[in-house]
């Protein structure tokens, strides 16, 4: 993106996922400039008093509530060294993570800043190969033969999310990459939980369905398909002549 | 676009969907150069003997069978016109259309030529504004306060097609805008039938459903729900006390 000066990858971990109600665990920031590495910054992060990580969460993360906590920087210390990151009057700055929604919540909630511009490698995917899982893992497994397992640190997500970027400006080209800046989707099997400042929303959920809704329904209609055979043969069977029938019909009226 | 010398809009008018039993009827080309429109040509095409224009079709184009026989060229003179408009060693054309993968599809089968580099306003639609109806007549309403009705008359379609395909790169910009080069979208609600040469399809249909299929499923479940409930009226009366039940029983299960 030679339109940059600078690229930061940006991760958060997290106690859930919605900005608003969690919080931040732990955060990575890698900033690239043309030759490079030009700072690296990460941090656990502490917790508000009574909040604690989950048990999901630590099994996901490796994170525990006294980890975090005894480790941990004060978020205002965190904030600083983010701004510091993040934020340049001199330097065109562009954010990038993956689902980078998600991370720009948390940054926007918590840190009080909201960049102007960013990409998302998840969206970057989804627009280009939407047949394909989207997860940082699954790609970054189709586009490197040398997979690295995903731990769900920051440290090393941001790794891992810098790599499928630079693949992804690979592939796409200088040019058609840049019609991503600032581009999230809406996608009907991930609901957009929070829109970015800036961002420009691509939402495929009004006129589509995910196949785990359609799968849902299919679901209902196989077990409704057996009562309906049985109704089928207890009519067939003459059930209508049955003492009990019209007692029934009345029932059903009730509900009705 | 820049990086190219060229910009011919294409539309066919044809008796159906597929290039390879149907047949076109009209086509126009308007190129486009740095200054302006270079080069402007439409025509009616003659069709094979036994041949014929459906009422549906008659009704949307205007198109008879007896017009297109007696005012239109023949193919080949047709096959040497759209040579001239399109093929240039010297010159890079970029070919655009909506829904170019149909023309594309007409191009190759009937004329034997596959352009290198195109672009389809349908595609950029679905893509930048995936909640909206993509069609040209609904696309070109969007972004126009005095809307053009659509004929299906190839020489006015190409026209709204290049109103909309400037008003798109003005859009998305001269960069982003080339990410859209020889894509196309496969989606739920409308399957791709031909595959152009050189396209990169982004294939959404493999893990979305359309919103006409969901509907299909509901009304299913809806029609089914009567009988379900009528069932469980029957057998909260105490239908498997009825001395038919287990006849009917045995009719289920010699039925599965």
């Amino acid at each position: 993106m030679k339109t940059f000066d600078l690229i930061a990858v940006l991760d958060f971990e997290t106690t859930g996922l919605n900005p608003q109600l969690d919080h931040p665990t732990e955060v990575a920031v890698n900033v690239y400039g043309k030759g490079g590495l030009v700072a690296k910054y990460s941090s656990m992060i502490m917790l508000p008093e009574g909040v604690e990580v989950s048990e999901f969460i630590t099994n996901l993360t490796g994170l525990t509530t006294e980890k975090v906590n005894s480790e941990g920087a004060e978020k205002v210390e965190v904030q600083e060294n983010l701004i510091d990151l993040l934020v340049h009057d001199k330097f065109k700055t562009l954010v990038v993570g993956h689902n980078i929604n998600f991370d720009l919540g948390f940054l926007k909630h918590h840190f009080d800043i909201e960049p102007e511009n960013f990409m998302c490698t998840r969206t970057i995917e989804i627009l280009t190969t939407p047949h394909f899982n989207a997860s940082l893992q699954e790609a970054h497994k189709r586009h490197f033969l040398e997979g690295m397992e995903q731990t769900h640190r920051a440290g090393d997500d941001i790794q891992m999310t810098w790599e499928l970027f630079c693949k992804q400006a690979e592939i796409h080209g200088e040019h058609g990459f840049s019609f991503f800046l600032n581009k999230v989707v809406d996608m009907p099997d991930r609901e957009l939980v929070y829109t970015p400042h800036n961002a420009i929303v691509l939402d495929f959920s009004q006129k589509y369905y995910s196949s785990r809704y359609v799968e849902q329904l299919r679901e209902k209609i196989e077990s409704m398909e057996e009562d309906v055979e049985k109704l089928s043969c207890l009519e067939g069977a003459g059930v209508d002549n049955w003492e009990g029938y019209s007692y029934a019909m009345e029932m059903m009226e009730e509900e009705n």
